[in-house]
Protein backbone atom coordinates (compact mmCIF):
# COMPACT_ATOMS: atom_id res chain seq x y z
CA UNK A 1 0.00 0.00 0.00
CA UNK A 2 2.76 2.69 0.70
CA UNK A 3 4.54 3.99 -1.85
CA UNK A 4 7.77 6.66 -1.59
CA UNK A 5 8.36 8.33 0.99
CA UNK A 6 7.40 11.61 0.30
CA UNK A 7 9.06 13.77 3.07
CA UNK A 8 10.38 13.46 6.70
CA UNK A 9 8.94 16.71 8.59
CA UNK A 10 11.12 18.50 11.49
CA UNK A 11 9.63 20.91 13.94
CA UNK A 12 12.29 23.77 14.62
CA UNK A 13 12.25 26.42 16.77
CA UNK A 14 14.41 29.26 14.84
CA UNK A 15 12.86 28.68 11.01
CA UNK A 16 15.49 31.12 9.25
CA UNK A 17 18.11 29.23 11.59
CA UNK A 18 17.45 25.79 10.68
CA UNK A 19 17.15 26.45 6.93
CA UNK A 20 19.98 28.26 6.76
CA UNK A 21 21.49 25.48 8.38
CA UNK A 22 20.80 23.05 5.99
CA UNK A 23 21.81 24.94 3.24
CA UNK A 24 25.16 25.86 4.30
CA UNK A 25 26.26 23.84 6.99
CA UNK A 26 24.82 20.48 5.50
CA UNK A 27 24.78 21.79 1.70
CA UNK A 28 20.93 20.84 0.86
CA UNK A 29 18.73 22.69 -1.56
CA UNK A 30 16.54 24.87 0.48
CA UNK A 31 13.65 26.42 -0.81
CA UNK A 32 11.96 29.69 0.44
CA UNK A 33 9.63 29.72 3.42
CA UNK A 34 5.72 29.28 2.33
CA UNK A 35 2.75 30.46 5.00
CA UNK A 36 0.13 27.22 5.70
CA UNK A 37 -2.49 29.03 7.56
CA UNK A 38 -4.94 26.11 6.89
CA UNK A 39 -2.36 23.77 8.54
CA UNK A 40 -0.92 26.49 11.32
CA UNK A 41 2.56 26.42 10.11
CA UNK A 42 4.93 27.82 7.93
CA UNK A 43 7.27 25.61 5.94
CA UNK A 44 10.78 25.17 4.22
CA UNK A 45 10.92 21.98 1.83
CA UNK A 46 14.80 20.75 1.71
CA UNK A 47 15.15 19.30 -1.44
CA UNK A 48 17.22 15.84 -1.04
CA UNK A 49 17.83 13.93 -4.09
CA UNK A 50 15.18 11.00 -3.34
CA UNK A 51 13.32 12.53 -0.85
CA UNK A 52 12.51 16.18 0.95
CA UNK A 53 12.85 17.36 4.37
CA UNK A 54 10.05 19.95 5.47
CA UNK A 55 10.76 22.14 8.58
CA UNK A 56 7.83 23.22 10.14
CA UNK A 57 7.27 26.52 12.16
CA UNK A 58 4.07 27.57 14.06
CA UNK A 59 2.08 30.09 12.41
CA UNK A 60 -0.60 31.72 14.01
CA UNK A 61 -1.97 30.97 17.82
CA UNK A 62 -3.40 27.98 17.44
CA UNK A 63 -1.02 25.66 15.51
CA UNK A 64 -0.56 22.37 16.10
CA UNK A 65 3.09 22.54 16.21
CA UNK A 66 3.30 24.90 18.96
CA UNK A 67 2.73 21.91 21.83
CA UNK A 68 5.41 19.72 20.13
CA UNK A 69 7.73 22.65 20.38
CA UNK A 70 6.52 23.39 24.11
CA UNK A 71 7.65 19.30 25.18
CA UNK A 72 10.95 19.65 22.73
CA UNK A 73 12.43 22.94 22.77
CA UNK A 74 15.28 22.07 20.23
CA UNK A 75 12.67 20.67 18.00
CA UNK A 76 12.58 17.35 16.72
CA UNK A 77 11.22 15.03 14.12
CA UNK A 78 7.25 15.67 13.93
CA UNK A 79 6.31 13.31 11.18
CA UNK A 80 7.05 11.00 8.23
CA UNK A 81 4.74 11.12 4.63
CA UNK A 82 4.39 7.64 2.90
CA UNK A 83 2.59 8.57 -0.71
CA UNK A 84 -0.72 6.38 -1.36
CA UNK A 85 -2.04 5.65 -4.79
CA UNK A 86 -6.19 6.20 -3.27
CA UNK A 87 -6.38 7.30 -0.28
CA UNK A 88 -9.82 6.58 1.05
CA UNK A 89 -8.96 2.25 0.30
CA UNK A 90 -5.99 3.10 2.35
CA UNK A 91 -7.69 4.83 5.02
CA UNK A 92 -10.65 1.86 5.16
CA UNK A 93 -8.29 -0.78 4.73
CA UNK A 94 -6.38 0.58 8.13
CA UNK A 95 -9.55 1.46 9.55
CA UNK A 96 -10.72 -2.37 8.96
CA UNK A 97 -7.05 -2.96 10.98
CA UNK A 98 -7.68 -1.40 13.76
CA UNK A 99 -5.91 1.36 13.18
CA UNK A 100 -7.04 5.43 13.88
CA UNK A 101 -7.06 7.99 11.54
CA UNK A 102 -6.60 11.51 13.47
CA UNK A 103 -9.57 13.72 13.27
CA UNK A 104 -12.56 13.73 11.45
CA UNK A 105 -11.33 10.93 9.31
CA UNK A 106 -11.56 12.48 6.05
CA UNK A 107 -8.52 13.74 4.00
CA UNK A 108 -7.82 17.65 3.92
CA UNK A 109 -5.71 19.27 1.09
CA UNK A 110 -1.96 19.92 2.25
CA UNK A 111 0.93 21.41 1.72
CA UNK A 112 1.52 20.28 -2.06
CA UNK A 113 -1.97 20.55 -2.70
CA UNK A 114 -2.94 16.85 -2.27
CA UNK A 115 -5.22 15.01 0.31
CA UNK A 116 -3.72 13.98 3.35
CA UNK A 117 -4.41 12.05 6.51
CA UNK A 118 -2.73 11.47 9.85
CA UNK A 119 -2.38 7.85 11.41
CA UNK A 120 -2.67 7.91 15.28
CA UNK A 121 1.15 7.90 16.41
CA UNK A 122 0.40 4.94 19.33
CA UNK A 123 -0.92 2.69 16.34
CA UNK A 124 2.53 3.02 14.95
CA UNK A 125 5.21 2.45 17.29
CA UNK A 126 4.91 5.99 18.09
CA UNK A 127 5.59 7.69 14.63
CA UNK A 128 3.39 9.88 13.45
CA UNK A 129 2.29 9.09 9.95
CA UNK A 130 1.29 11.02 7.32
CA UNK A 131 -0.41 9.78 3.74
CA UNK A 132 -0.40 11.59 0.92
CA UNK A 133 -2.43 10.43 -2.72
CA UNK A 134 -0.23 11.46 -5.29
CA UNK B 1 27.08 17.97 1.12
CA UNK B 2 24.24 15.54 2.31
CA UNK B 3 22.72 13.31 -0.81
CA UNK B 4 20.11 10.92 -0.63
CA UNK B 5 18.04 10.47 3.10
CA UNK B 6 19.50 6.81 3.11
CA UNK B 7 17.11 5.45 5.82
CA UNK B 8 14.76 6.54 8.80
CA UNK B 9 15.23 4.37 11.90
CA UNK B 10 12.51 4.10 14.19
CA UNK B 11 12.84 2.21 17.61
CA UNK B 12 10.01 -0.34 17.78
CA UNK B 13 8.79 -2.15 21.58
CA UNK B 14 8.28 -5.32 19.31
CA UNK B 15 9.79 -6.56 16.60
CA UNK B 16 8.33 -8.80 14.98
CA UNK B 17 4.76 -6.97 15.72
CA UNK B 18 6.11 -3.97 13.97
CA UNK B 19 7.76 -5.87 11.23
CA UNK B 20 4.13 -7.54 10.48
CA UNK B 21 2.88 -4.14 10.13
CA UNK B 22 4.43 -2.59 7.74
CA UNK B 23 4.57 -5.96 6.08
CA UNK B 24 0.71 -6.87 5.98
CA UNK B 25 -0.93 -3.84 7.72
CA UNK B 26 1.13 -0.70 5.31
CA UNK B 27 1.96 -3.47 2.72
CA UNK B 28 5.48 -2.49 2.55
CA UNK B 29 8.35 -5.22 1.39
CA UNK B 30 9.96 -6.20 4.61
CA UNK B 31 13.84 -8.09 5.02
CA UNK B 32 14.40 -10.84 7.40
CA UNK B 33 15.95 -8.87 11.14
CA UNK B 34 19.24 -9.07 11.28
CA UNK B 35 21.42 -8.92 14.66
CA UNK B 36 24.03 -6.21 14.97
CA UNK B 37 25.96 -7.10 17.94
CA UNK B 38 28.78 -4.26 17.31
CA UNK B 39 25.66 -1.45 17.63
CA UNK B 40 23.35 -3.33 20.19
CA UNK B 41 20.72 -3.38 17.78
CA UNK B 42 18.67 -5.61 16.00
CA UNK B 43 17.43 -4.42 12.57
CA UNK B 44 14.57 -5.14 9.89
CA UNK B 45 15.22 -2.74 6.49
CA UNK B 46 11.95 -1.90 4.87
CA UNK B 47 12.59 -0.98 1.50
CA UNK B 48 10.17 1.37 -0.05
CA UNK B 49 10.93 2.86 -3.69
CA UNK B 50 12.64 5.53 -2.56
CA UNK B 51 14.33 4.96 0.75
CA UNK B 52 14.16 2.93 3.43
CA UNK B 53 13.00 2.50 6.97
CA UNK B 54 15.25 1.10 9.79
CA UNK B 55 13.58 -0.74 12.59
CA UNK B 56 15.74 -1.00 15.76
CA UNK B 57 15.87 -3.48 18.74
CA UNK B 58 17.50 -3.41 21.38
CA UNK B 59 20.03 -6.34 21.68
CA UNK B 60 22.58 -7.36 24.33
CA UNK B 61 22.70 -5.21 27.86
CA UNK B 62 24.24 -2.02 26.86
CA UNK B 63 21.90 -1.47 23.65
CA UNK B 64 22.26 2.37 22.71
CA UNK B 65 18.16 2.28 21.75
CA UNK B 66 17.17 1.11 25.49
CA UNK B 67 17.25 4.19 26.60
CA UNK B 68 15.41 5.91 24.08
CA UNK B 69 12.24 2.75 24.50
CA UNK B 70 12.64 3.53 28.10
CA UNK B 71 11.78 7.21 27.66
CA UNK B 72 9.59 6.62 24.68
CA UNK B 73 7.44 3.15 25.46
CA UNK B 74 5.16 2.88 22.25
CA UNK B 75 8.82 3.54 20.04
CA UNK B 76 9.42 6.57 18.07
CA UNK B 77 11.56 7.99 15.12
CA UNK B 78 14.77 7.30 16.76
CA UNK B 79 17.41 8.92 13.65
CA UNK B 80 17.91 9.76 10.58
CA UNK B 81 20.59 9.02 8.05
CA UNK B 82 22.17 11.28 5.41
CA UNK B 83 24.50 9.55 2.36
CA UNK B 84 27.68 11.84 2.09
CA UNK B 85 30.64 11.12 -0.29
CA UNK B 86 33.38 11.65 1.95
CA UNK B 87 32.75 11.13 5.72
CA UNK B 88 35.87 12.58 6.86
CA UNK B 89 35.39 15.62 4.72
CA UNK B 90 32.04 16.18 6.23
CA UNK B 91 32.81 15.45 9.38
CA UNK B 92 35.99 17.96 9.56
CA UNK B 93 33.62 20.62 7.64
CA UNK B 94 31.14 20.14 10.08
CA UNK B 95 33.18 20.28 13.13
CA UNK B 96 34.68 23.72 11.65
CA UNK B 97 31.77 25.32 12.07
CA UNK B 98 30.79 24.00 15.57
CA UNK B 99 28.98 20.79 15.36
CA UNK B 100 29.69 17.96 17.25
CA UNK B 101 30.09 14.55 16.30
CA UNK B 102 28.94 11.87 18.94
CA UNK B 103 31.87 9.40 20.24
CA UNK B 104 35.65 9.58 20.03
CA UNK B 105 34.35 11.45 16.20
CA UNK B 106 36.24 8.57 14.09
CA UNK B 107 33.83 6.38 11.75
CA UNK B 108 32.22 3.08 12.50
CA UNK B 109 31.44 0.44 10.46
CA UNK B 110 27.53 0.73 10.36
CA UNK B 111 24.60 -1.66 9.82
CA UNK B 112 25.48 -1.56 5.87
CA UNK B 113 29.07 -2.50 6.06
CA UNK B 114 30.19 1.43 5.33
CA UNK B 115 31.71 4.11 7.60
CA UNK B 116 29.33 6.38 9.78
CA UNK B 117 29.23 8.97 12.21
CA UNK B 118 26.50 10.43 14.22
CA UNK B 119 25.73 14.30 15.11
CA UNK B 120 24.71 15.46 18.18
CA UNK B 121 20.72 16.40 18.25
CA UNK B 122 21.33 19.80 20.10
CA UNK B 123 23.13 20.70 17.43
CA UNK B 124 20.73 20.04 14.51
CA UNK B 125 16.94 20.89 15.74
CA UNK B 126 16.90 17.90 18.08
CA UNK B 127 17.29 15.47 15.14
CA UNK B 128 20.01 12.79 15.60
CA UNK B 129 21.68 12.61 12.03
CA UNK B 130 23.56 10.02 10.92
CA UNK B 131 26.09 10.22 8.08
CA UNK B 132 27.20 7.47 5.60
CA UNK B 133 29.84 7.74 3.28
CA UNK B 134 28.44 5.63 0.13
Amino acid sequence: MIGRLNHVAIAVPDLAAAADQYRNTLGATVRAPQDEPDHGVTVVFIELPNTKIELLYPLGDNSPIKGFLDKNPSGGIHHMCFEVEDILAARDTLKAQGARVLGDGEPKIGAHGKPVLFLHPKDFNGCLIELEQV
